[in-house]
């Protein structure tokens, strides 16, 4: 397969960096190739506004999705935005890899999604007419591609339990899972987690790791996605919603968009779904 | 009170800018003292990096948690992280404004979280001793105060609610109203959203959102704070995790981490907890 990484660490010399270099060489050993975006090392530029579009007049208020929008279907995004768009398509496989910085990416990794998402190109594709909401959610531009969430935390694993005082990792993963991996078509796989990640990690944990994560990036094609329904699949109706009945007796919160999700995990007295 | 915003868009002649700029005369005529850090105008670095800390030896690898903490603790933070953190001291309330991009914030204020929110101010706070996990979630640095977030969406209301194909909007907000505003002690109000916002939103209707979030900011000192369980007030136990029994009935996903959560929204047959 061809894998494209996004990698966010500002460290070359971090644990996030070793683990990066180490699957590189696991994918290409296993016949994939492989191309990675290391975006500080890229010095990517975070901030999403005008300098984006250098030939927006400037009189002209910027309306950032419009300007994209122009951008994308005259050709004339900026060399580097269309660079990672293009990886983008050229990838079969996308591994979104970041440490958890406030339960969410660093600045730098959501500054990709921000500029590189072009609007025509990741969104507002698709028809929009009557009941039909565009092609999103299962459908898009990388639609039939499959992705990954390599994070590292501080915290315990337990904390990123269901019943975790963090919440639970699923639940605060859905707006990259869901909202940014899913949405131009992409099924993301469960996500690798290294949990209590910190400065005094020993060499024995970090080895641990890597075997774990070995694991999971030689069984990227056979491992099951994470089954999100897709917006146009019929389980929504034509307001988006999900239809009544679709989710399992006693499933709620975000488990809903989900067919077979986890459910009992949190502890609660909720049945299992057929 | 002292109300501090930090406000992120690019456009001095957004929907987003007039409704702040709106925002702040509605303040001060209430007789409320207001700050407001304007991340683009202010050309805010989103990106956490070395050069943070100019005072870390090139060889070092970068740290980026235990830099923060010495600088903070030593006082050699930048005179920019400084500032916002006084600015944060200085609040009894907090605004975060901004469009939801990507179901979550801009990058540019992710990376004011990521820069601002430093180790032993925001985080590492309390003692960390047997089942004592720190000071955070309801308490720490700016317990007392009070926060809410205030923000645009392209997309409709319904695609926001409990069923929409976007995810109900009170946990597409986790990772920010409990991860980054109460994490560090501030009770954040139910979010003020203006829903479909775009290009062609019309005069009238921008008067009816200014109408509607005037009535929220001449509310925010008696409105009910969303009722996020603290860390240390007993619902947890010393792994920090929630005590079977807590929640309601039926309640689960990231709900059970609330005291009396909409349940019932969902559309499921959850019952309504005591």
């Amino acid at each position: 397969m061809n894998i494209f990484i996004v990698f966010a660490h500002p460290e070359p010399k971090s644990l996030n960096a070793s683990l990066l270099n180490f699957s590189v060489e696991v994918l290409k050993e296993a016949g994939h190739q492989v191309q990675v975006s290391d975006l500080y090392a890229m010095r990517w530029k975070a901030v999403a506004d005008r300098d984006d579009f250098p030939w927006l007049d400037a009189g002209v208020p910027l309306q950032y999705a419009n300007a994209s929008g122009e951008a994308f279907t005259q050709h004339r995004q900026l060399p580097e935005i269309e660079a990672e768009q293009q990886k983008l398509l050229w990838a079969d496989f996308v591994i979104f890899q970041f440490p958890l910085w406030w339960y969410s990416m660093p600045a730098i990794l959501k500054g990709w999604v921000d500029r590189v998402y072009a609007y025509k190109f990741a969104y507002g594709v698709g028809v929009h007419q009557g009941e039909k909401w565009g092609e999103r959610f299962g459908e898009g531009v990388l639609k039939g591609r499959k992705a990954m969430v390599v994070l590292t935390a501080g915290g315990r694993e337990l904390h990123y339990s269901p019943r975790g005082v963090n919440g639970y990792l699923e639940d605060l993963l859905w707006p990259i899972q869901h909202g940014i991996l899913f949405y131009p078509g992409m099924y993301p796989l469960p996500p690798f987690t290294a949990f209590e990640v910190n400065p005094r990690t020993a060499p024995e944990a970090f080895e641990q790791i890597k075997a774990a994560y070995k694991e999971r990036l030689l069984t990227l094609e056979t491992t099951p996605v994470i089954q999100y329904r897709s917006q146009n699949g019929g389980d929504y109706d034509g307001q988006q919603l999900l239809k009544p009945g679709r989710e399992g007796k006693g499933v709620t919160g975000l488990a809903i968009h989900q067919i077979h999700p986890r459910v009992g995990s949190y502890g609660g007295e909720a049945e299992a779904p057929l």
